[in-house]
């Protein structure tokens, strides 16, 4: 079966994405052929296909990314119980489901997520003309293509979840992005009606972060960004004040002791800039909580005073996925869709595959906050 | 009213105590007069008397210290109301009970913390013969002294726990050590059965961490230390391992992984030791917390990999006086003590007070854990 697919090579200035035919062949025992009908591009993607071949995490290429893929099953292998031919559904990242982290719930820090997630597997998907073997199975999905072999543990049904066609493409980011920051904030920072929480960078992973706060009833929930289209679309979200940071003389802690002489409860980082992480440890309140969701330059390390630590008793801490499983929380954060409380449909801007770049550049300059392909 | 107190003085090398007479006058109106039976001696009290005059925390000298006391109620100021003359009492830390985290019971950052429990207050108590001003009410209370002038949000009342008039004197130090180590595992690490926890450093905070691991019934408990007879009692109270970082070509990852392949689950750090804290941040097992509550050397900076700490879902943490609040922990301690669970008989030696510095001494050679200065 030869499909179109975004491929990408080894990187020279940075990724190297290109649009191309590769021959697909039937799905394990364990995997579902699924036709892709939307992608969101997360910066993982971007970060991942940064690294050259034989890098971090074993890297090779050519390879297919794609990680919040949403779409319908066309066949399944013959272990699969998930799902069925015609079923609409989400994809999210692959555990292994046999480690004990996996037994115990935790599937996000699965012995094999490095491996299975961000390297793969190298094929037996091929590039159409050179049969080169690409390398497939990202996040269990490489779901830059029109369609694409799935792992079961990636795949959660969502046929029962959906009013129309059209929020199968609105729900694909769910999987990874959306849940990654609303996880920070329901999994891990836990805040409630009295805390202060800061959300920094405005991306789609900020805002899901800042809407769940809302959610959350939080009474003060501020927005740290450069750039004030991003600021004032999550005043629209919820917050309450914001911050930006590229105004002449800023100064982070006064900026923030503005708003809460006391400090922040809770710190959601999406931007891993060490200067922003430093300020943001110190503006803590005692007893306050810094969630790290986002990787920090290569060899960046923070430099902490522990007695301030634990004389205020601060945490600093971080989770993957927002600490969520999949299966719970896209039902979750669908219903709150549905309530008008996780908008986002006002983050999401499509675009056809073929024009990935121009999405890329779009993300790049801050006018798109998540764009999702369309392989319809 | 001229009493016997150990009087820290400027320090030199190192502390500078001596057993002097001094001057005190009656309670104030939210103060207690106690007759001091017995005080524990914690590093904190050397740590701060090593301090010159003008450093942090505004230390000034001559200074009387001591912040694990235990005594009878001789006298109360006219806006008491927790206890009454007679009464036994445990001294613990002081709180303003007015701030907002005082009010939202979180005591132990208490807005005036630092300066009410390290600093104290100058006068009125005196030196007899020369009238020099003397820094008192020490984490309220500034009980090494025959009698004290306390605060009595320092006092908790626990004439109707004792069995004994030895038990007032054995339970002095619960108000500060042992509710430190405690704390720090049932309030912050808060392990269950299946964690492994790891605790650095078997003074008597860290075998109060280690009973409390027992009594949560954690199946691996490790005790680090470079002492082999602590790490024997380590193993009478409930230590499954232990681990002797003083033996020739040791190796923390070796040690540790061969105790428990996947990691640990939590450490409680009561060394301060910058070397074993960052090999105890290295050897968490995904989401395992790292709980301070030791100070390290002046300047020192933990060097922490962001990401590694956010792939593995890592929490580093710390608390003071292990988030106790002292008229819970002290009747929950005294409970498991009657129960076997929290032994504290086992780690305690008293000293008559005038041979504070032969305690000091074996303080430092780590043949006595818990000091108690007796003052019948």
């Amino acid at each position: 079966m030869h499909v179109k697919a975004v491929v990408a090579r080894e990187p020279a200035a940075g990724p190297n994405w290109a649009f191309e035919d590769v021959t697909i062949g039937p799905p394990a025992d364990d995997e579902v052929l699924v036709k892709i009908t939307a992608t969101g591009i997360c910066h993982t993607d971007i970060l991942l296909s940064s690294i050259p071949s034989g890098g971090p995490f074993g890297m090779g290429y050519p390879k297919v990314l794609g990680h919040e893929g949403a779409g319908i099953v066309q066949e399944t292998g013959k272990n699969v119980t998930k799902v069925v031919v015609g079923d609409k559904v989400l994809l999210s990242y692959y555990s292994c489901s046999n480690c004990a982290r996996c037994r115990s719930s935790r599937p996000m820090y699965c012995t094999q997520f490095n491996l299975e997630n961000y390297a793969g597997r190298k094929g037996p998907v091929v590039c159409k003309d050179s049969n080169e073997e690409i390398w497939t199975r990202f996040f269990g999905q490489s779901s830059f293509a029109e369609y694409s072999i799935v792992a079961e543990a990636s795949v959660v049904k969502v046929t029962g979840l959906l009013q129309s066609d059209e929020e199968l493409n609105l729900f694909a980011p769910l999987g990874c992005g959306f849940q990654t920051g609303m996880g920070a904030v329901l999994n891990v920072a836990d805040p409630g009606p009295e805390d202060v929480v800061m959300v920094m960078g405005m991306g789609a992973v900020g805002m899901a972060a800042l809407m769940t706060a809302k959610i959350r009833n939080c009474r003060t929930i501020v927005a740290v960004d450069r750039f004030d289209n991003r600021l004032e679309l999550a005043k629209s979200l919820g917050a309450t004040h914001t911050i930006n940071t590229m105004v002449p003389d800023f100064g982070f802690q006064d900026a923030v002791r503005e708003i809460s002489p006391t400090g922040v409860s809770a710190v959601i980082d999406t931007t891993g800039a060490g200067k922003l992480i430093e300020e943001a440890v110190e503006s803590l309140a005692p007893l306050g909580k810094m969630v790290h969701i986002a990787s920090p330059p290569p060899g960046y390390k923070l430099s902490l005073d522990i007695t301030q630590l634990f004389a205020n008793g601060k945490t600093i801490t971080g989770c993957i996925e927002g600490n969520c499983l999949p299966s719970e929380s896209i039902p979750q954060m669908v219903q709150w869709y549905r309530e008008g409380r996780f908008p986002i449909d006002k983050l999401v801007t499509y675009y056809p595959a073929v024009d990935f770049a121009k999405a890329l550049a779009h993300m790049h300059d801050g006018s798109t906050l998540k764009p999702v392909l369309t392989w319809a």
